[in-house]
């Protein structure tokens, strides 16, 4: 399925965190940037989420904010 | 101010494209990753946000997905 | 791609509303249910979507609430 | 109170499973479609969420995607 | 309806601007806080929203962030 | 650093509720209006964000519904 979130960055887990109900997985897209996402338990197991996994980070557009210093 | 958000990418603006409300924001953040982040025109507007401004892309762990082949 | 949101639900599009950055997309999920999708006009192009295109709708469990009467 | 969100799907609770702080709640909106909300545990007891509970799932058009196969 | 989202603010439409699509609502909360609501026109005019409204602002909990100086 | 968010509120946090992954802060912003944001563990640790600590609270105006009685 291709999806219409504008972001889509592709990485490697490096860590899968796992709580009572939600995950954090943190991934590694290169650059010094470690990204992390949180979702539920059920889509780690589903979708076989661990450490080293290829992935895609996927962000909508209007999710994204922009910060200035 | 510091913020919550776990995801903070540093980047330079590649594009703004205003509409009658809202605008998206280009941001290149290297290893040819181009994202886009949808915001208001005034925040365009209040952070002088323009091509080849410096900024930080933020985006809250919760509203970060994970994508598999 | 299979993405770990949790929620996917097949429809067609029923309506394609497009304005200066961004689209409402009008999907019938059946059952008397039209769902409207705010997304880029960036993305409607890029995946070629419009009235009668077989699309999955996906939601974030995350952005999803429970209303009660 | 009647809400902005678009999208307004009614549906029978199949399942609530309450985690530390956060809830994930099955809804079967018909048509073979289950849709998983998460949502805070005091939300859950507020409006005493529980299986077989008739609700609304509510989400707002900012937060759908489309996908395409 | 009640809804889940843990944050129900009270107060009054100072403005409306409309856009192609979208419509932005600033809401005055009290307390010198005004805070904008980025809907679509559809809404807006459905629920009959203008300057002088009495409205309440929803934000679910995974919606907000903290920010400390 | 400043951030596109249309949406920033001072108040005063209340109560931290940890859970395994997620927190739970309550925020005090007067006028009787008690905020409770949803955020990663590592954040509160990270921002030592704890009862009686000054904050704004931030939303992103693409996250913020309008509701009617």
């Amino acid at each position: 399925m291709r999806i219409s979130a504008r972001n889509q960055i592709k990485g490697i887990v490096v860590e899968v965190k796992k709580g009572a109900t939600t995950s954090h997985v943190r991934v590694d897209i290169g650059g010094d940037n470690i990204l992390t996402s949180s979702i539920t338990n059920e889509a780690v197991d589903e979708l076989g989420i661990k450490a080293k996994s290829a992935v895609t980070v996927v962000v909508k557009a209007s999710d994204m904010m922009i910060g200035v210093d």
